[in-house]
């Protein structure tokens, strides 16, 4: 039914390649040539994406955090793609069993020449795992969250991505997700929820029933990362085509665009409609709104119809930060959880509304959308129960948020020993040492500080 | 005469392809391949000058109005890519009304198979508006600037570039712009220039008749900015062969590396011997002089003439900024009039000099250069009338520039009710609230601000 | 034995193409046009990687002398690339002169078919140079710098390419470095190295037999940096292969992909145990480990292969820079020297133990093993000597270091009479003139200032 599909067999997959049944043999390396190219093009930029997350995430957090949100966007990437490698790649696209997981395949024995093919793969699996570093930030400790990302990486995000995209039961039944609206934005973002029920609210966010604003400390960084993120997303969704095919990209390209600015134009002016300002990290969340949401279908829609769904995700994307904010008192410091998780819906579902073939306004027919509709509730259910499992035994050794005292006197300094910026930024900064070697300065006058004394607000269920 | 017009019709353009008229006829569609990842290649790269420019102008202007200028970048390529999907690229690239403006084509109605051309080309027509985001920087009403992007996106532009790009009269006249030092940098220039005349410097810029630096707050930022410019210019020179020309290429990627080169040492030098010191952001503004004066010409000059086109665009550069600053008193906080507007007028003049075909050093015949005076001398006056009349009836429906107390305040928090950075850079920033929602904080403080007494200074004629 | 080598002619090499000898002859156009799109790919993303660089000494150095980091990099990329354009290309690629220099080819004289080969070339010999920039940060003068720019990008670096890349005697001898290793990154390391020793460590570094760590002023953007040269390493790496060849590029990029990863992990992890925390400046430089690592044999070991050698350079990184640091006292402030030299020393080995044809592992055979300590000692041997021949005589005519009052005012003031940042970050910056112009308000605050008291720590030999 999708491209991608189509290039599927039931076994481990062929690199797909453009199909000329009319051109000469010996055009055939030619084309591989052409199409693989365009896919390590597309991994490349999937690659710069995690630039784009880290940067997000760094502005849209405090100081005293930043080297800890670094240095987990760092090794997810890192941790992902050697994982990937030897692991999910085999679970992903391996010979089926059953329809639920691959197994073959690992350590990309005998299958070398999918080796594109896996690159393009990898950052995609790092992408999935790198959402929860956003929606955790702040609180949890490095370690939990590293062992998270190998369960993440290493084993949920394959399984899905074996139903959708390596031949299983959701790719049997129809279910549409081009570039990964569910796939990647939507499990990462349940497996973020769920880390976050676990892990409860930053101190300070919740108290005595008031819900406060925590602002990032560097907009500007986190506009550069919202960029980037938009950059690499053309060749997250480009990319997905999988061969440099001329039907096909123009338009993906083309309703990324859009779909992504009319993203940036609702945030805006909704944000200004019910604030009476225009609020830049929700307008710059918009633009993230608008390319989750056109990633499902970004070859399958019109360029009206990547308009349309854009304008919705940024309407969403604002009325989703406040619900989770101020209604259920979930504490997603940079919005991860709507911008992937809510938009990744919101995105699913409007395949089944707005594909050219298939989707209920062309077609009048809810088949499509029912199928999209089980392919959201199949992902959410497995990604919240497995994700909770894995926390419920990893916390009965150990809690996997750090201390009230390391809470507020930074990550960085907690569990890096350092500081991500220069004590002052005089230019008479001659205090060669201020820092000390490993943060000896900081305890010194670490000492010093009263902790607040926080709401114990949402707790995990 | 130049390969963008050879490849025009009369009416709506088809997508160019490289033209083997002794390849095998099956062979198009595996060209067509090729052409396309070179064209989207471009085209996302010129996406992301866009983060450069945020880049460039964030980190050239003060902290307190880092946001507004940020969601000015962002909301502009929004606006632009779908304004342009909707009227501009009907207008630039449809079917001509006697050589003045397109016809048809909008919506891409019946034209799906130029989708990939028009995400490149509105990718230029939101470069041509956010030049404008630098010139008025730090005083201009966001609702205002937005009004503005409209009529550039939507019309200014699209009938500068129908003249040039779209088979209109300049392009009959033989008129050679490869790129858009005139069509995309001119034209936003002059914009820019018409709105900071009728919008005056900042306050405190010009105070009793001295002439006070207001230095940019992140130089590193602005930088990066330059960087990316740079990077994804090659992109905009190089896609601009709309093929995968590799008679052609190769020759815009080195005469634009080569320029750039130039610029840069020649304004580093230059600003040595002007001020015995070298001046950082005129040696990083010199990269983009050396940049826009290449734009023109990168595919029909030699290296040498390239590296020669450069040393002198470096030196306009510091000279430019100077005659704007001291001598005209024209605020422009970033240099957006004198790199893209100056050097962009030089880029096209130079292209009559040094073209190796037609140019004056080589052919010895003027008429390339004349005709390259009259683009310029066209594009300027339309630009300059046409921004100037919107410009004026805008006015008359309330200012364009923020008030004072707002300018004092800095735009980030009148305009957005925020802050781009942490009100300290302590690690123990424990004040979580500190900024309030939506700047309540801020206004108290506010209320025990002095507003500086500006000198009156420059004022629109 | 490797693709670059058998691409190679006696004189002036062509520009290599993927060869089907079995493809009709009509092809050779379409595939010469994929070739050029993927090398034009990779030289694009080799220039991006100087924004990484520059991103990467900015951050891991002081504010007070982020403007001077800045322009040595920018003026790094612009003078190299004229220069490589007049003599680079030609010494490194014309007609040998007895395998050890090229004679022919400057200024592209009547070798303009080469100018898409020289564009990557060109990108290649600033990366060598900058490399010095990040070693030599923070003490040595602009203008020296640049002179020894000179001597770089003019000499030393196309000398050693030739001997490798273009046909010389180290090529002809059979020795591996599919990227550089040895030729971009350890040529640049060891220039780096003489120059440090020239220099002396910064003051207050090394104190009364104390080693004082001086932190990096904004790590956010350090790792922003470190993102961008691992994206363009991408390009580094597989635009060596010259062509669009489906048998080398998924391979060269998921090796690349592979060691950079196990090289955060191992720094990472490694840190860890000796430190009690994961230190963040050492993780990030892991991964540039594991990318210096893999360039030799990008090409030429398997993907678990790239593994091994990414996880050992993880660790060297770190025993590398506590051996400099501690034991042998050279000041490189960003690590350059571990990262390029010392690592680059362990990828080149690395190859004759890895590598799939000829390695020790696979043949049980040291000749390659041989082959490639014998290129390492040469390439040492002939920067450190020239380098230091050359600086030599330059310090006979001065100094390359900048004053102690310099030094402790910031090479920004004094070399470019300004800051990179805002004196203070106070949204209420009114002080619209607080540095003045070029300065002057710096300098009657520097006459309260006392410079500190150095310790004479390690000098020149």
């Amino acid at each position: 039914m999708i491209k991608k599909l189509s290039c599927l067999t039931a076994g481990l997959i062929l690199l797909p390649t453009m199909v000329h049944a009319d051109t000469h043999e010996d055009l055939a390396p030619v084309i591989d040539s052409i199409d693989m190219v365009w896919m390590m093009l597309g991994a490349l930029l999937v690659f710069f994406m995690h630039a784009g997350f880290a940067m997000v995430e760094t502005g849209f957090t405090r100081s005293k955090n930043a080297l800890n949100i670094l240095m987990k966007n760092m090794m997810t990437i890192s941790i992902a793609s050697v994982l990937y490698f030897l692991f999910g790649f085999g679970l992903m696209f391996g010979e089926s069993l059953g329809g639920f997981i691959g197994s073959t395949g690992f350590f990309l024995q005998s299958e070398m020449d999918q080796i594109g093919f896996f690159v393009f793969q990898a950052m995609f699996a790092a992408t999935c795992a790198t959402i929860i570093s956003g929606a955790v930030a702040e609180r949890m400790r490095l370690s939990s969250y590293l062992l998270l990302t190998l369960f993440m990486t290493g084993l949920i995000y394959p399984i899905v991505g074996h139903w959708v995209w390596g031949g299983g039961w959701l790719a049997e039944l129809g279910f549409v997700d081009f570039a990964g609206s569910t796939v990647v934005h939507l499990t990462g973002a349940i497996g973020g929820l769920a880390t976050v029920l676990f892990l409860g609210p930053r101190l300070g966010k919740y108290t005595k029933g008031k819900v406060n604003v925590i602002p990032g400390h560097n907009i500007p960084i986190g506009a550069l990362g919202v960029f980037i993120l938009w950059f690499g997303w053309f060749g997250f969704n480009g990319g997905s085509t999988l061969a440099a095919d001329t039907s096909l990209i123009p338009t993906v390209i083309a309703t990324t665009l859009l779909s992504a600015s009319a993203g940036v134009v609702t945030s805006a002016l909704y944000s200004y409609l019910k604030f009476k300002r225009i609020d830049a990290t929700l307008t710059l969340n918009g633009a993230l709104a608008g390319l989750v949401g056109i990633t499902a279908g970004t070859a399958n829609v019109s360029p009206v119809g990547a308009i349309i769904i854009g304008l919705i995700a940024g309407v969403i994307l604002v009325e989703g930060v406040q619900l989770l904010d101020q209604v259920l008192k979930i504490d997603d410091p940079v919005g991860a959880i709507t911008v992937h998780g809510i938009c990744g819906i919101w995105g699913t579902i409007a395949v089944g509304l707005f594909a050219v073939e298939g989707g209920l306004f062309y077609s009048g027919d809810v088949t499509l959308l029912s199928i999209q509709a089980i392919g959201v509730i199949s992902v959410v259910a497995w990604t919240l129960v497995v994700t909770s499992v894995v926390l419920f035994f990893v916390t009965r050794f150990g809690s996997i948020r750090v201390s009230r005292e390391e809470e507020v006197s930074g990550l960085d300094f907690s569990e890096h020993g350092s500081t991500a910026y220069e004590a002052t930024n005089s230019i008479y900064n001659e205090n060669l040492d201020t820092r000390g070697e490993f943060g000896v300065g900081l305890i010194k006058r670490l000492d010093g500080i009263e902790s607040t004394e926080p709401d114990s607000g949402h707790q995990p269920s």
